[in-house]
């Protein structure tokens, strides 16, 4: 770490806090220039509140040199994280396409969506049961039936199946559920990510809308840190002032992610655009650059399809998705 | 809700459109352009959801007139609410001061800042017990201990306290706080949302750092649909591109939301900017823009006062501060 | 273009807007629902600037049905433009490479350039001469000698030219130049983009970083507007909070600006990265999302590449790009 | 400015890098920590572009400790800078009020809009002749007719004049112009700023949508670089996710740039927001921020009120705005 003082910072501020850093541990470089003095911070920094330091008046600027995430990070885990779903495989070369309907709605829907999914390369069924929507007004899932009829899905299928968690006290309903699937409004709710760190099972960790790749990092280390190294990112667009689209897919994500972390990345291109007609385009952008791994939304309701069905893709479009994902992967393997 | 069909939607997808909007009970005007057809749709829109429609292929766009929250909603409740804790009032022309330590860290420090507080004009104390931190590293609060500190300051002042909630199951330690505060990360954990909207207790709601107002007021009423009326909205910055300033402390949300909404608006400049020297000038803004209250860190506790108290006021400059809000608001009233 | 009134607009109001309206050659339709009263605006509303109507204080809310530009709009011309730049095109299903150094530097860099990019699949050649930087400290450009220097390159490798103007007075010296280019800070310079608009040659007009892509239309519409239809869009990042990237590169302009343009719509990865390790990830996967070329900057001069190269490829390295996006478009035709 | 290299950054990149930085004149002092190595780079490290070295795949961070800009920085000339128009001071203590129409319009028009200002307590008249708008078909201001009914006004009224320019060739219309206004979207059109910095005249620079505040003042120091130092700072709201502000008006940007810079700082409430029920709010928040100034949209044409004033204050709502603004100032004296 690295700590900046102001040319007015007083020798008084500048001894006071080199012991404070010093009583924590840090060895502490100290060398003078002409309109600043810079201190040099040796040792474990991960402790340090950068914020408190920044907030000082006679300090200019405070930069990181080491992340604080440790479990995280490449630079202490050099080999990518492979996680594995029963048979399938995400991260170090492994690709997975995740598909659903946004909602369970019933048996009929869940099990015919499953099936076409299935036989059109999807690898796990994703669902939600639980879910959080912006207005209270919203229709908020069919909660434990909608996980049952998922386990049911599963039974028939042979696929895993990835749902999205909300509440801890719900954990003990999701033991048949394959991957826990953190939304992106709770990537911060630290309670929750505590408590699925504490099991052993895969966790999908959506990026927040307003959250940095760094926080993203962090909400990781949050979870590997309770003992659960089975983390999957995800990224699924961020807020941006652009107004054509709902939210802005950063798909720089991706290598930059890929150099600071060894988890595996995915891309979630329904949630992030909004609109079925450019789930493909961005899927296979976020393909060319190098994502282990495409959650889709499918429905299969043609009753209910006039609206429900607006931001997902038809089982027939996604299986010409899912033939163009893998031409594009062949053709830069 | 207006709603803007593409020149190319066919006549089926047209009436199919109308016939599930009508199924839904709303009435649907329609008039046809050159290059577009009009949808107005009348009743109560509330369970429609506009992001479905406007994801359809052959819809150009989606405009709600009506917004979806009621019960926060100045349409329909034209009165400023009050809020009342113990002998404060927040709103409809009260004004309070909330002041305090960011984290309770012991009963010295508590009780030194409470009476320092107390003497110089706050209405309330803050301190958080629980704490929500980017990086599982940092530190996590005093928790339950920290609530029995905070009770004992107010027994001592009889100021009424306010700390932060971050899990349902803890509601029951929140016993002795008179106001609960959802901070910004949890704007969105509507089951905490929710629990908190069964208690009776005043409810004080960040804004999330990458949230709309609108956001903002679907989130108080989450709690409002629940039947806890006492809800304070607070602003405390949102995330933007510029570098120089942790957050940017959006102080238009104070007249823009006193527009869309009854509920009192108080401001935290000390979390938003992240420095103590811009916190004095941000407040002062606050109130000249119409605040009904502000939330103010201080600390008291000159040993540990050269990191944790780094965005923090002393008490001295905090009683300086009083003083000129206490002018400001005498000039504009 | 519809406006919706406030419940509380009075009937004086709401008659002295329709009479404005209606001097502005619309009709003017009002259907009155029990919270607002919505007015049908038909006739040519691109006249009619919507934030004065917004910025009435009874108007709850003011829609454009009808994007106000027409030139560059796909709904007038639904067929793709293709620019043709000597015997280059680009658009209608034409993919092009532009290829060379951020800045002219000499003749033996810009010749060898030229001569490895050609080689490599490069179409056209670009070169700053005129450079707009932050600072007015930082190397401005070699001006019309480094004009002069690319048409020498031009001359020996039968590359067309691509090359930045930033002054209405330089046009004269961009004689020799085959495609002007308007960069992202000069986006909003109606004055240059009316000189542009006068001439008959090719424009590649950049994205502002803080430009929303109904502005980048409404800027190309300038161009056109003075009589010149070549234009050629370009992404190269918005910015945004995150900071692990210089920008975020907006992949999703590509598919939304084809919805909404018949104009070619390029990407520059090298500048909205900032970082070389970002560059080919970014290029592939903007050829995924539908791309009709890329924009790259490559140098050549090993003895001062240490530096002016860092977000630029190296020949071998555009080389090995070029290959790969030739794959992904083989893959996806 | 402190340069850390990668864990993994061979010998041979750090010593070209070394070597390339001290022939740049600079002394560079190397530490070694077990994961990365930092370079301190001594001297004048203005010339060097951080951009190309932070690029550089070994490179870590690259953190520039004295900022670019010279002429406008407080560091360098610690007291305030005090511009004065005729007898009007803007600037340490020196507060004044710019009013006036978004456009000229008519001779009677600006005359009155005058009269009632400079009545009201405005000392400076604002009017716009050249307007640059978003779209072509939107009406582009009186040109030089219109600084010519300026200047009349000025005559009458003794007021000085302040009006935006937005092309090079234009300078010579502005010679009765006595404060030229460089707008938002050409903040960072260089050769703009460089032509009105070789001239006297006092320049009022609006900070652009997308525009981080270093950037407005690295453009006041292309203005300050050509021998100019009389400019002025304009905050007048920046691009975000909200949507319930036409802009996000930034008023941290007021005690920020009191410690970077000794420019004047004023902020325009009436661009920022768009909607005359904000302008007095925030107008008032600004000069408690400790604003030097403001510049505030005022029409005074009943005919055309309708529309044109929208986000205009009445001479009678800013003869009250102006008398609140006095308050607060002396209030806070």
């Amino acid at each position: 770490m690295i700590t900046i003082l102001k040319k007015n910072a007083t020798k008084q501020q500048r001894d006071d806090l080199i012991q404070w850093l010093e009583a924590r541990g840090l060895e502490v470089h100290v060398s003078e220039g002409e309109y600043q003095t810079v201190l040099g911070l040796v040792g474990d920094t991960s402790q340090i509140d950068e914020g408190l330091i920044d907030s000082l008046d006679f300090v200019e600027q405070v930069t990181r040199v080491t992340e604080v995430y440790k479990e995280a990070s490449r630079k202490f885990h050099p080999e990518d994280t492979v996680v594995s779903i029963g048979d399938v495989r995400i991260g170090g070369g492994n690709f997975a396409m995740i598909a659903g309907p946004c909602s369970v709605e019933s048996e009929k829907q869940i099990l015919e969506v499953a099936r076409s999914v299935s036989l059109a390369g999807a690898a796990l069924l994703r669902g939600g049961a639980f879910k959080p929507r912006t207005s209270p007004y919203d229709f908020q899932g069919m909660k434990a039936e909608g996980l049952e009829l998922l386990r049911k899905a599963k039974e028939e299928t042979g696929m895993p199946i990835v749902s999205e968690i909300i509440n801890v006290n719900h954990l003990p309903l999701f033991e048949n559920v394959d991957v826990i699937q953190i939304g992106a409004r709770n990537m911060q709710n630290f309670e929750l990510l505590k408590a699925v760190g504490r099991t052993s099972k895969p966790v999908l960790l959506k990026r927040g809308l307003g959250s940095t790749l760094k926080e993203l990092l962090m909400s990781a280390e949050y979870i590997m840190s309770e003992g659960n190294k089975n983390v999957i990112l995800c990224e699924r667009g961020i807020r941006t002032f652009e107004k054509y689209t709902r939210n802005t897919l950063d798909l720089s994500a991706i290598p930059v992610l890929r150099e600071h972390t060894h988890l595996p990345i995915i891309v979630d291109p329904s949630h992030a655009t909004g609109k079925a007609s450019l789930v493909e385009p961005m899927a296979l952008a976020a393909v060319a650059a190098g994502a282990d791994g495409l959650m889709i939304e499918v429905h299969n309701d043609p009753e209910r399809a006039l609206c429900d069905g607006a931001q997902s893709l038809t089982p027939a479009q996604f299986a010409k998705l899912s033939a163009k994902v893998a031409k594009v992967r062949e053709a830069l393997a």
